[in-house]
């Protein structure tokens, strides 16, 4: 019967009971992160102001697999297993021969992937005793995912949302509120950062990285307040394996096994965890799956940045991280795409695509809208503008096996709806959006500014 | 296992394969509609220029079960069944020895329930060669429920969309934009009833009553374009059943049955849909199931309005129906549960309220707005304003379960997420909103308005 359902669905007793650590099975290592002023390697002790220690050691565990806890586990019943989907409309719609499947993470709480990392990330804070975690927002999916997951947990949580974003995007902010957490435009006066901010340019829209230095700044001064970041860490990346070892069972449960798995790529995490569990399988059995990694063309790292070492954030706190980066002063066009415009990324994707283990595509944003609206139409789920990225490379795979008349299989990851985005669709029908080409100098100027940072 | 599961999922060859017509099994008969001209009963030739004659059909129809066509099942694969939730994070927020159960229609394309007649309702125009269909929105779920359902099946849809709807509500409108229909703020330029407005007040805010008349002119004007309705009519509330039926098989699943069936109503197809399936076993097994319509303080119809024959539109188009009302000039207070402000309630659900075979209960907005926040919080999921009418009830009667020490089940239906809703929410943080007491002026104007209307 199954080969004529849309959805291939789980019970929630099949929860995989293990995250994925690929850190086990790479054949090549990555490099440590460095501290900056002693450009050593870090270790968990410099870590332990900001995050509590059972995730400092998931940073740098070498074990494959890595036991969820049952209280993370009862909690993911609430929406996973989440279902995964076969592309039928869609597939009708393109005329191409190849199967399309995609798994759908918008049915969590907080409308994303991003729920996974953070259910886990309360689960250690309230073991070791975490009374508030503290973290940025910009386009508001990882603040919404921390603050219902704090609350599930019963830990407070202060969410610093970039002004222009709190300005401009008052649902996520009140979606934030109904979840219990408090949300602050940044930069804020509760913080030291904040108020110097303030005093040299009151009407300043904010950035990321002034809201990153506003939560660490709160979490390093009170011994029973942590931070959390949302993506581009090992243990983060390794949460979000959930998501595909639960396709692994599906499609089992289908009869079928991809040959290509797409996911858009920001920090790495939603990639990570639709393709690492895949990449296990190529590991060992070296199979030919391909891993599609898809890039915004206005911050294309994978495509075009270097691979050295680079802060993870724009303001130069945290430790040295050996990445494809564009440097951490990178500004990117402000996409509507907000979850993709980061500088680099994770240093197990980064690394993974050194080595030539997955593939990399970098996509402008009017094809990825086109593609949303086509899936929107066919498939009937508005996607998020990240998750158009995914869409649309789908589209390109499934296209090249028309042209070529062969079948094919192809996953991805629709990492979260659009329904708190739906102005960057707004602006899309209206024809304000465009594409970007970034020009040899945007390209390079932040690249220039790290010279005489440590070497790869 | 079931028993410590928190959804209960079907698989798509799970879903009825009828609609259950409730006329069939009513112990009274609804009373005819009748022509405004006339005052006599309107025949299915009186409304073939709005409807379609398989939707004329269904109307009128005295079968009790109708076959869903493969078609329109197929369709309702996209998300159907939708799962059944038991809210044990919520029953054990409120320390209750009740269960509690939710439906969650929320993952449906449009976000509510209304998909359900909608993708229905485009068949059966399909069927016929309608070319496009027409309609009014005011909140916006119908719109979008209609656009989807006719981009499924290639026919264009038109969408009046009331005006300040369509200027406070840009997600909303870009929503239906991304399934494909055309949305005009209503009034419009382009129907008579529209421009008559615009020329004595430009600046009019529009309302439904004028988007009714649009969406209806368009419709009368050619051959080819019919009307459709989101709820309160018959066929409307039939195809809603699937809800219900769906909830019957779940709870066998679950080795439960409800003591207690609740729903929010605004027309009456969200109440219909999950109550009369349940209704069925009371009329033929005598089973002391109560069935508890929710609808807000500020547009109490059912607890405080006439039951008599009264206009379904504000502008006084359709056929006089029988039926609990306010009177069709009843203004509502603006408050933001928009699907719930309508002055009568549907002919079936009336005809059952005066039997008492149903029951009903109006609650004040803060209340509500409350219970979502609990629901929220503990659940993970934010809901409609509309849908917070069920879960206040629900919450209220899993507080007397506990008053009384005494086990109950409770079933309601969670018909629809609040992404698109969150104003209103930020509005209630942000201590805006407030409760609305009818005086008797207000609650008996719209009434004396029906005097030398035909009688019951």
């Amino acid at each position: 019967m199954s080969a004529s359902l849309n959805k291939i669905l789980l019970s929630e007793n099949e929860i995989p009971t293990h995250w994925y650590n690929i850190q086990a099975d790479m054949p090549n290592p990555t490099l440590p992160p460095l501290h900056p002023g002693t450009k050593q390697p870090v270790g968990p002790d410099d870590l332990a102001p900001l995050f509590p220690m059972g995730l400092i050691l998931q940073e740098v565990s070498q074990e494959q697999f890595v036991e969820i806890p049952d209280e993370v586990r009862d909690i993911y019943k609430i929406w996973r297993p989440t279902p995964l989907y076969r592309a039928r409309r869609l597939e009708k719609f393109l005329d191409t021969p190849a199967k399309i499947y995609y798994k759908y993470e918008g049915v969590s709480p907080s409308g994303s992937h991003k729920t996974n990392t953070a259910v886990a990330q309360a689960y250690y804070s309230k073991q070791e005793g975490v009374k508030k975690i503290t973290t940025e927002t910009g386009a508001g999916q990882w603040g919404t995912a921390l603050s219902i997951a704090c609350q599930m947990f019963g830990i407070e949580c202060d969410v610093y949302m970039v002004r222009i974003s709190y300005d401009q995007k008052p649902y996520r902010r009140a979606m934030i509120n109904a979840f219990g957490a408090n949300v602050y435009p940044s930069p804020s006066d509760r913080t030291q950062a904040g108020r110097n901010i303030l005093a040299s340019d009151p009407d300043t829209p904010g950035s990321l990285g002034i809201a990153i230095s506003e939560a660490i700044e709160c979490a390093v001064q009170d011994e029973h307040t942590k931070y959390a970041l949302g993506s581009v860490l090992n243990h983060v990346l390794m949460h979000q394996t959930i998501i595909g070892e639960e396709c692994l069972i599906q499609l089992e449960k289908a009869g079928d096994f991809p040959d290509v798995v797409i996911a858009p790529l920001g920090g790495g995490s939603n990639f990570a965890g639709i393709s690492f569990p895949f990449l296990r399988h190529k590991f060992k059995n070296g199979s030919n799956i391909r891993c599609v990694a898809v890039e915004p063309a206005s911050c294309p790292k994978l495509t075009q940045g270097e691979f050295r070492y680079d802060f993870g954030d724009s303001a130069g706190y945290t430790p040295l991280l050996p990445m494809y980066t564009l440097g951490h002063n990178f500004r990117p066009a402000a996409i509507h795409a907000g979850g993709l415009r980061y500088h680099g990324a994770s240093v197990l994707c980064s690394q993974l695509l050194k080595d030539g283990l997955i593939e990399a595509v970098a996509l402008q944003q009017l094809e990825c809208f086109e593609a949303g609206i086509t899936f929107a139409r066919t498939e009937g789920i508005v996607a998020a503008p990240e998750a158009n990225h995914g869409i649309a490379q789908a589209i390109r795979e499934a296209l090249v096996a028309k042209e070529e008349g062969k079948s094919k299989t192809i996953l991805f990851n629709l990492c979260g709806h659009g329904h708190l985005d739906m102005q960057a669709y707004q602006d899309y029908f209206d024809g304000k959006l465009q594409d970007h080409y970034l020009t040899k100098e945007e390209l390079t100027s932040g690249l220039k500014e790290l010279e005489g940072f440590p070497s790869v």
